[in-house]
């Protein structure tokens, strides 16, 4: 009876499903030391079974179908691995299942940033597990550290490299000097970035992670649409350049900040100073950098994505969830989003800022800009007057910490002023 | 009935119990919710009730006792949380709350590394929880980490920078080019080192460390005395600076390498490539880098010490066990050292080598020890000869990957040379 395995099935055999197997085939003997019996994969659904996969994964007949249903609806499986990724038909496969009296494990984070709370409390409901630790930042283990670690903390704050594509751009950039645009040709050549970058580019991606990881480590829910989102595409070689000249470093951060009067939640790019942790962090690595009210700053490092660091995360959340069968205690970590917290939008976040400005080059240019910050209550920290180039020259400015919305309504001003050709860029700058 | 409280009693209110105090009293109603019942701190012992405490930490008359077996023979109390330190008594206090059908919470790296084994199988025949999260780093997730996410994983090798006194004197060794002497007695006045610092400088508080993270991360029983260990304190301002030179950054790391012929378990000071992330981690902080057969490098980063840090830890295992408590769960993560590797000995280990010998300024003296290590198979990387100042010169090199033991006979011969007036230092190399 002890040695009667647990019966896993698997919904979708793609890099992560294939991942996820891989590692619980290369494990095998230990999972099931750890667990006190062993695990099966007992059935697979992929709509195609003709696509290559590496040569060490073997299914037999019995073990695949075509037919999803053939495993959220067997009722010999006790744990349902999705690994569809998306809305459909994963959330309703997820849901099938939970009816079904199946716990699951997902490393979806659409679904989870979008339907997690839903499929939360559908599993709160039957004291099942819903486990998703694959879906932010691969195998980097945030979400388990979040819930249960640190989970006797107050969490202020929270900064993250939680998209590896653009981490590698802006490193590329700032390492080599390079372009937005070629270096996310070099990405997409070398498999870096998708044919399609939207996602990872103009910061979705980073969204759904900041919702999952913002609504459990400040007990809220939080809806993705409320996110203030900016990619990386209006990064230009000339802010890495000021960048690097005033002690920072630029980075794609996913940011949550719990302060009493709100959440504060955003994904931009930011001027991050030198000394920051975080500015360590290169290539396609992510790190998430947590400020907690007892255990100070804490930072998980490691590889955000991938078939085997997702298949890592994704077989640690298995046998979580086999030892909770094990013990009759599925069910153990329930949802914690006690509270909605309002999320403020993004006229209220104070901060620092950067700003790059192009101006025409004529005597009194500098001051009248500055005027124009003081009048609008934007008190400045230091300025760069860069080489005019015949009638040109460019201001660049680092405020003190300000609300946005005086930052909005001087720069506004400011595109009215004649002397001014535009604002090439502007930042919050995080110290 | 759900609203009846979870007793707790604390034995020992010094940095580490007022830290969980504190935590847990700041925390008291999220934590009640995460569970679905409040903790109550019933009684604390301690020896000293009249030594300054923060004013925040306000017990009533009827929580303080002296007697700490009041607090382990409490028929109510069902989590004793041991914040003593040291083997006794702790050892005995835990093994008799054990034995009175009590969870056990505790900090004590010294207990876990050298008793960790027999605690955990007295908890384990009675599906008791024994949690120790606080044991390593402070509030650094890592034991979980090892233990639940990353579970999945082989893991192969681990680095850490465990401990923070030795780290902060390494670190301003390195940025501000100070000898060995001015850094500790600067960590001194700072408290940051202890009055009599042996523990941390010569790193048996590394090996205690590195113990419990090797038994979790290799599952394999593991004696302290049979790791390694060499301090910090023949680390010289030359030593610095050749590293500075060749690429490196030297910090006393604790490693474990996991091979199929033995673990490797050793303490030291090292040069370490400037590449790798540990380089960046500066000051008191503590990382921990792991290397997973799915996961692939991940690292851990924060405060390894001070009370609020280990409260934080005491307090995510405080709330752990509540938990399984709750759902009559206790017990589900039982001991996994399933073997008992064999532990290689420091001669078997094989590395690179930075070796600086200290000379008499002759011709032919790089060509004579050259010969030696050609004559003892250890071949040679790199070779800085030093300016020669009268009669003596420096020669410092790096060897290729060899083993231990033909570095210690080379070394024994070059000594017998009359050319060579000493062996100033030599370090292992980890790229």
């Amino acid at each position: 009876m002890a040695d009667k395995p647990i019966n896993i099935g698997i919904l979708g055999f793609g890099n992560v499903g294939v991942g996820t197997f891989r590692t619980l085939e290369e494990n095998k003997r230990s999972i099931a030391l750890k667990i006190g019996r062993p695990l099966k994969v007992k059935l697979v659904a992929d709509l195609d079974w003709k696509r290559p996969r590496p040569p060490a994964v073997a299914l037999s007949v019995k073990q695949k179908t075509r037919n999803p249903l053939a495993v959220v609806d067997d009722p010999e499986i006790q744990i349902v691995v999705e690994c569809i990724g998306g809305l459909r038909p994963a959330e309703e496969l997820i849901l099938r299942a939970l009816r079904n009296g199946k716990n699951v494990v997902t490393s979806n984070k659409e679904l989870i940033a979008k339907r997690g709370h839903k499929l939360l409390q559908e599993a709160d409901k039957r004291k099942l597990d819903i486990c998703f630790e694959g879906a932010v930042c691969g195998g980097i283990p945030i979400i388990r550290s979040l819930k249960e670690s640190l989970t006797g903390n107050h969490i202020s704050r929270m900064m993250g490299i939680v998209n590896g594509t653009t981490n590698y751009i802006l490193t590329r950039m700032t390492q080599e000097g390079s372009n937005f645009k070629d270096a996310l040709a070099d990405a997409q050549a070398k498999g870096c970035a998708e044919p399609d970058p939207t996602s990872d580019i103009e910061g979705f991606d980073a969204a759904y992670k900041l919702a999952i990881l913002a609504a459990i480590a400040f007990e809220s829910r939080v809806k993705v649409a409320e996110i203030y989102r900016e990619g990386i595409s209006g990064v230009g070689a000339a802010d890495i350049t000021y960048a690097r000249q005033l002690g920072y470093v630029i980075k794609l951060l996913a940011i949550g900040v719990n302060s009493s009067d709100g959440l504060e939640l955003r994904v931009q790019p930011v001027f991050l100073t030198k000394e920051h942790p975080l500015t360590s962090v290169n290539g396609v690595f992510n790190a998430v950098w947590v400020q907690g009210s007892s255990v100070g700053e804490v930072m998980f490092y490691g590889q955000g994505a991938g078939p085997l660091p997702t298949g890592s995360a994704v077989v640690g959340d298995i046998i979580e969830v086999a030892r909770n069968i094990q013990h009759h205690a599925t069910g153990r970590l329930p949802c914690t989003c006690f509270s909605d917290k309002r999320i403020k939008k993004i006229e209220e976040v104070e901060t620092k800022y950067y700003i790059r400005i192009g101006v025409l080059d004529r005597p009194g240019v500098l001051g009248k800009i500055a005027t124009v910050f003081g009048a609008e209550g934007v008190s400045l920290a230091s300025v760069i007057q860069s080489q005019a180039s015949g009638e040109e020259a460019e201001i660049v400015w680092i405020t003190h910490r300000v609300m946005e919305k005086k930052i909005r309504a001087a720069l506004a001003r400011m595109r009215r002023l004649r002397e001014v050709r535009k604002i090439n860029s502007w930042m919050r700058v995080e110290d």
